[in-house]
């Protein structure tokens, strides 16, 4: 008997917050595991997100068995179209999830050519040499599930988003038994979410939010606009209760918000009466105190609807004094400045409005210190790989796991590209697959790599100044004063001044240059500029000889 | 009788956080209250800090009577170099606060030319037609002061930072008695703090840190490193003496750090016996369980100690697995990113990582919500001026006083240069002087205003183009091919790509363009370059004659 062995590796999710991706690769089948988008730092400059890098696969993707969905959130489904267009494999997602990722593959026409199965938590479907159970999971979505992937090595857990709410919106809690029954088969590994390490004690149910929506509704005195994710279908039902119950009717604006509700609803998870909702021209013609307004931006994106409301230019409604804004969500890691902004803009307007800081319009869809706790409790694994967080998140997942009795040696903190092996019930680190960041800047054609960042860094720090030179064809000396502009360096007044005066550094760098002129000109001139100004624009010269 | 008007002009503080600065004016004299200097939001590129503008003042400066600084941290002392350039008048503090000032114009050479006095919490001093009586407030640092301005219209109090402490550090709490008595005079108007007003309840006592560091100094195994702010006295003396029960040694490390440190001792500030304090390199010498080493560098400043360390840059030690680090201090808001990913790094090298989102090693310094009500109570104003905060920590101050019963229309929510007048015990707007914000970039010569923060905001999304046209002397057509190259832009290869094909789109305007060569080409190239990448980036076009 030939030992194989099981590889793991972490293509996104591992060190950083979403673009989730995780591979399996067992001899020549492999397994996919959601297909996520990342928010960029502040640091990256210009980008609006980041997929998985997938060179890894490209070779390999006749090996490609199936992709797995665990829920239909942007961090763990955003990269499913750059994934499908190249890589052709089936796709397995829960009702919801399908529906979603349905919607999105619609949009860049990748609809007809993907071969999408549904798959219902607690069904167990054969994937190349991987027998995957679904399991149903609480999150801020519905229809999540975990999978308990038995391998030919033994049983891993894949414990994508979850927490264990007690009192789920749809009366639907995480399923204890099966991740029980994992325990007697015996878990070799438990892959398990680490975004709310931080947090003590037990994450409070999606349940809360409706407490904190009815006293929002009560004391309201005019219109109520809500934003939220265009994928937080759960959220979606309890404002539609909160509106039945305080008498408002409520309209859905921004097509991916519009166009989810619709497909929710047609699945049958979203129960909105026909009399409750209206379009929004209805809506804005009712008084105001009978008009709940749903729509995305919770977020602040400059175009987004609440983003534009908060600029004030949204097309077809302004906010007014009187309004209540209710942004139900939290802000993504990295965006606080900009949704604060937005509230700072929206109380400015004269809105009053109510966020997560002030009262619970939100609550986390993932588990807290104790879930996790009871997580690997319930399924007690031999091994632990923490997987969704910053760097801090997975080291302090494995400091709770050493405090459970897991032993250090038995938690893998990976980074992304780190294989792991599983051969004869051990875990090892394998070699590291090439890995980076996939820069998707806009709807741009074109891509965007680090070295782009860098100069992008640089232009942004102090500017760039611009060097012309003019030369004698003949001679090679300069014929004229060299031209000298900058962009983000100085005022006008102050690069003027400074300018001038690099000018004739210039002038005597090019009269005594031999060989290499732009070069030893930019060298001189970086080195005027900065004993002048203690800053360093790039610098870019060019010359021509007449 | 005539009836002259005070007149409160914010200069800074409102609608942001930090950059402190009030003006109050009565006739030809004018008292000011802090100097602050504030952090850059992540869409100001390339800032280091942004200080008031004091362009109101600077024809006023014969009037200007004194300058009060409530407590020494830079938001309201950062500026003070800054304005004495520009405006001599007597500074006023409190002995430490005086100390911290003084290191601070002592780095500048401004310090023999400043006018200091030390005014001691519980005096009455008079500052032209202001007599103003200095009371104690608990705050994270010792000796900080809110202050009750008498004024010839009404009684002012000013409440910078403060919080309630029950059971300060040093022993002494915020002065209930003075606020009372105030409160019997008849408070005109009361000027507060609103930085925590979404924080229900009241701010734990500094206290609560000392039990945090007993337990991580019960339970690292070898060297701690504690990063904090270096005005924070308080928290140098709770380290100590945690160093002093768990039998460490202590060193402290970073100019601005060592230089407090001396000053707070020299004047009593702080008690360190003797024996406690060691050089560094003794310290590194001990065994590690016997060593505290206290630096910079909390907010993960690159330049900072803990910066430096966290990047494996330092020049006297590194991080060594079995190191605990503590970070005892909140992130400045905007910061968070930097914080945090200095808390990965520190991971990543083996130490474990103690911060305020895992232990209370930090407390606010700033009163939560039953503070807020507690001082509206002991002052019982008439009218509320919300200070110290983003536009929605005013508007919810505001909220907060309303349910107090101080009506909407007694409560004044300014932004900076909004002057507001009182006359015959009355409150009203008067006009807006003109203000905007002081860009301080690096140790830079030269200044940098809006219009050049927005060019390096556009160089940071796009990237820019250059272009390059060589013209023929006499006919004007183009000699050569366009020589066209970018910077920030796309790719190495994706850029080629593009640009080849923008040449040859050059070269036709060139060919048809009269007038005016070098905007035509910017134009066409501009369209081009979006209807091919969907981006826009800076473009810059030069030509030359041959």
């Amino acid at each position: 008997m030939k030992h194989s062995k099981l590889r793991i590796i972490p293509l996104g999710g591992l060190g950083e917050v979403g673009r989730n991706m995780m591979v399996y690769e067992y001899e020549r089948s492999i397994l996919i595991v959601d297909t996520g988008l990342m928010f960029p730092n502040d640091d990256m400059l210009g980008i609006d997100y980041i997929i998985p890098d997938i060179t890894y696969l490209l070779d390999k993707r006749d090996w490609v068995k199936g992709i797995i969905i665990t829920h239909g959130h942007e961090d763990h489904t955003g990269a499913i179209r750059h994934v499908l267009e190249n890589i052709q494999a089936p796709v397995y997602a829960t009702p919801l999830t399908r529906g979603l990722i349905e919607v999105k593959l619609a949009k860049g026409g990748l609809l007809q050519r993907s071969d999408l199965h549904t798959v219902q938590a607690g069904e167990t479907i054969h994937i190349g040499p991987f027998k995957v159970k679904f399991y149903h999971v609480c999150h801020s979505i519905p229809d999540a599930v975990g999978l308990g992937i038995e391998t030919p090595v033994g049983l891993i857990v894949h414990a994508s988003d979850y927490k264990f709410d007690q009192t789920p919106v749809d009366n639907w809690p995480t399923d204890y038994a099966t991740l029980a029954e994992f325990s007697q088969r015996g878990v070799l590994a438990l892959l398990a979410d680490s975004t709310n390490v931080e947090r003590p004690g037990w994450t409070p149910s999606e349940r809360v939010v409706d407490a904190a929506l009815d006293q929002v509704f009560a004391e309201a005195p005019g219109r109520i606009i809500l934003a939220s994710f265009a994928s937080l279908i759960s959220r979606m039902q309890q404002v539609a209760n909160a509106a039945q119950r305080h008498n408002r009717k409520l309209a859905f604006v921004g097509t991916s918000m519009v166009d989810n509700m619709r497909m929710a609803r047609k699945l049958g998870y979203l129960d909105l009466p026909d009399d409750l909702v209206v379009p929004l021209e209805q809506a804005l013609a009712l008084p105001p105190e009978r008009v709940v307004i749903m729509c995305t931006g919770s977020q602040g994106e400059p175009t987004s609807i609440m983003g534009r409301l908060s600029r004030g230019t949204n097309r077809q409604f302004d906010i007014i004094p009187g309004d209540t804004v209710v942004l139900s969500s939290h802000p993504i890691p990295g965006n606080e400045e900009n949704v604060y902004q937005t509230i700072n803009r929206l109380f400015q307007l004269g809105a009053n409005v109510i966020y997560e800081a002030i009262a619970p319009v939100h609550v986390s869809g993932h588990a807290s210190q104790e879930e996790m706790k009871l997580l690997i409790h319930l399924t007690r694994p031999k091994y632990l790989v923490p997987i969704h967080g910053e760097p801090r998140h997975l080291y302090r997942h494995a400091i709770l796991a050493q405090q459970m009795g897991i032993p250090r040696e038995n938690v893998a903190i990976l980074e992304n590209g780190q294989v792991l092996e599983f051969v004869n019930g051990q875990m090892r680190l394998g070699e590291r697959v090439p890995t980076s960041y996939v820069f998707v800047d806009g709807s741009g054609v074109g891509e965007v790599d680090e070295e782009v960042l860098r100069e992008r860094e640089a232009l942004a720090r102090d500017g760039i100044v611009m060097v012309h030179l003019v030369l004698d064809r003949f001679s090679g000396s300069l014929r004229r004063e060299p031209v000298i502009t900058s962009r983000g360096f100085l005022t006008a007044g102050d690069a003027d001044e400074v300018l001038a005066r690099a000018r004739k550094r210039v002038a005597e760098v090019a009269a005594r240059a031999n060989g290499n002129l732009n070069r030893d000109v930019e060298q001189a001139l970086s080195n005027f500029l900065y004993n002048e100004t203690r800053r360093r624009p790039l610098i870019y010269v060019t010359s021509a000889r007449e």
